[in-house]
């Protein structure tokens, strides 16, 4: 790699860096988005768990509704995550790994699109493997970046 | 009034009760869930402040998102509040004074909304005026009903 390489890939870290950081004051303040969008997502998901486990009635306006509130909430946690953010329950392979943090994030976004977009359609069988397999990619990301508790 | 009305009333009543706890497994996890939907619309709101105030530069893309987001969050909350959800920001009048609290509610989300479209649009200035008629909403609400600290 030649040294203006280099340069240009320094500008390019300060900028996204810069980007990331300016989302937020203080480092506390995106460990607490993060961990709020997470929550409100988990409840909503939550929700739509009890239904497809039987625990609740299936009611369309309701689960269409949370569907589309964890569809929203699915791409914003992430900004959080800017350098200098360590807590407690992040693990330091966000930062070391964050390709694999990024696929993962992509991952949960196409599902909750898909769980939408069932939930949505009133279909049931379908809300229930769409929410299977966005439950599957909260697991998949907790498993290799949250620390367990 | 009848007493039978009595009695039709005691029994939405408990009804709407039932149902607002149901949707919690505990308080905390209510008082968790709206101080959760209040901070992440918090942090949108504020970034659409940043540009009506002339801190950050106008980007449509941006400020339409952020609004797509504060408009999802701004009917979220309040379920939080249910009965025995009682906390230290919480002042006593968001249970004595339900219906202005609920009232107040119904400003925001209506604001909110008026935001949305507004930034969907394009048009800066209906922004920088939805926006000041929202954070009105959000103001009076807190002046009311949520402790100085």
């Amino acid at each position: 790699m030649k040294l203006n390489q280099y340069f240009v890939l320094a500008a390019l870290s300060v900028g996204l860096t810069g980007t990331a950081l300016a989302q937020f004051a203080k480092p506390e303040s995106a460990i607490k988005y993060r961990q709020s969008a997470l929550s409100v997502m988990s409840t909503h998901f939550s929700r739509i768990g009890a239904v497809v486990k039987g625990e609740a009635p299936y009611n369309k306006e309701s689960v269409a509704a949370d569907a589309a509130i964890v569809n929203t909430l699915a791409s914003l946690p992430w900004q959080g995550f800017g350098p200098g953010t360590e807590s407690n329950n992040a693990l330091p392979a966000i930062w070391t790994e964050s390709a694999k943090f990024k696929s993962n994030q992509e991952k949960l976004i196409s599902a909750a699109s898909n769980l939408n977009t069932a939930a949505q359609s009133g279909d049931l069988d379908a809300i229930k493997k769409a929410f299977g397999a966005t439950g599957q990619t909260c697991k998949t990301c907790h498993d290799e970046f949250k620390k367990k508790n």
